[in-house]
């Protein structure tokens, strides 16, 4: 598992070729001023989902190029969940989407979705997916 | 400070109305598989850079709209630097960009370039600006 | 209707509160180099359609804040056809997303997509939808 | 030049490493309904400068993967200025910045930024720059 992974504690829910679900429980340190999830921890779990999905449907060892995200309301609750899938894929990248829910009470609602290239590592590294065993 | 900065030991080096310069020292917990610093971590300071940009120059409580950031190179050296600057305000947001550099060795590089949207909150809750005195 | 689209002769197939449908006939000038249809032009139709989608949600005269497309494949063929969608909405704002189309050959192909913010007009404009009679 | 980018009558004022500048004369036929430049003729202008200062450090044939637009003010006077440059670049593609202002009344202003990654064309295509005596 990636080391920031681990320190966050994020859960790989599913993970199947275009389509990852990954979670991450929300602790009090994770929030900003208000007591919502801090920015910075909705858009790592955006990113962290966006370079599964790619990884997945690629096949090789990827890395995120770029993503937006875009928040929706705030991150309130039990725990974060990331959906993220395959919009369009070439030889060298996955266009990917993510769409972040909060759960809350056993409901769930949205509280961001994002849009990114995952590409594949240049320089020849040996194809390698992202553990499923272990998100991030 | 908000708990995840907190958290993550981030420090505000400069705040003036339009321009904030911060850091975050790299630990080996902040980065991902092959040892760089995690996107994540890359993009929760641009996030807050960004935050704090528009926050400065909106004079009221503030939160991100939306961003998107594009990763140039890997992060990694001794700590990151986020520059934000305002490009153009309006009354209810300002647009902002931050650049991410990494320190190295005594010299530093770009590793990341991000745009994004800071609004007011909205609701009429007292203007308040983020506390110079601690990041995030 | 406006005149940027008569020039271009985009028509609105499809208006219902938070969803829009767009086609453009393309036409040899509309194209680059290579003979695609012209990026600018896929995000022009882009743009059109999240603007339409968030003033059909916002249900006020309305304006794109920002967006941004991803290329999936070159436009080819017929027409292009955007499709665009709400992904979330709050009083002030509307965040959409659009998928962008080229028809070739009876079938159809995904060539584009785009997320973005909508948000009404400042400034205390009389409310007023995009006229759901003509496109753009 | 491309046809598209000669239906819209685009200039190109200056073309070197990384530093593209790009104009377009403002027309009755350009504009939205409040008539201001309508933001796909500002993403247009914005999205071909961006490819062509890729493709002016990149040395290829190029296309744009993807970009973002942050629309500041209603794009007004006698003509739109495009101005990017490159932020960063690896052997595969650059990213690259574009601010777009207003000419009015012998001033300027902004009215967009934009950022946006530009990628060689895969496929083994003979190299070739964008061809500096044309725009777009």
């Amino acid at each position: 598992m990636q080391p920031f992974s681990a320190l966050l504690g994020t859960q790989l829910l599913a993970f199947a070729p275009g389509e990852v679900e990954m979670a991450l429980l929300l602790k009090p340190e994770f929030s900003q001023q208000a007591g919502y999830a801090h920015g910075g921890v909705i858009s790592y779990l955006a990113d962290n989902a966006l370079t599964f999905a790619g990884g997945s449907a690629l096949g090789v060892e990827v890395l995120t190029a770029e993503y937006k995200i875009n928040y929706l309301a705030p991150g309130q609750g039990e725990r974060l969940i990331a959906r993220a899938t395959v919009v369009g894929k070439s030889r060298r990248q996955a266009v990917c989407r993510c769409d972040i829910f909060a759960e809350r009470d056993g409901g769930e609602y949205l509280c961001a979705t994002a849009l990114g290239t995952i590409v594949g590592r240049s320089g020849g590294e040996p194809a390698r997916q992202p553990d499923p065993d272990s998100a991030g």
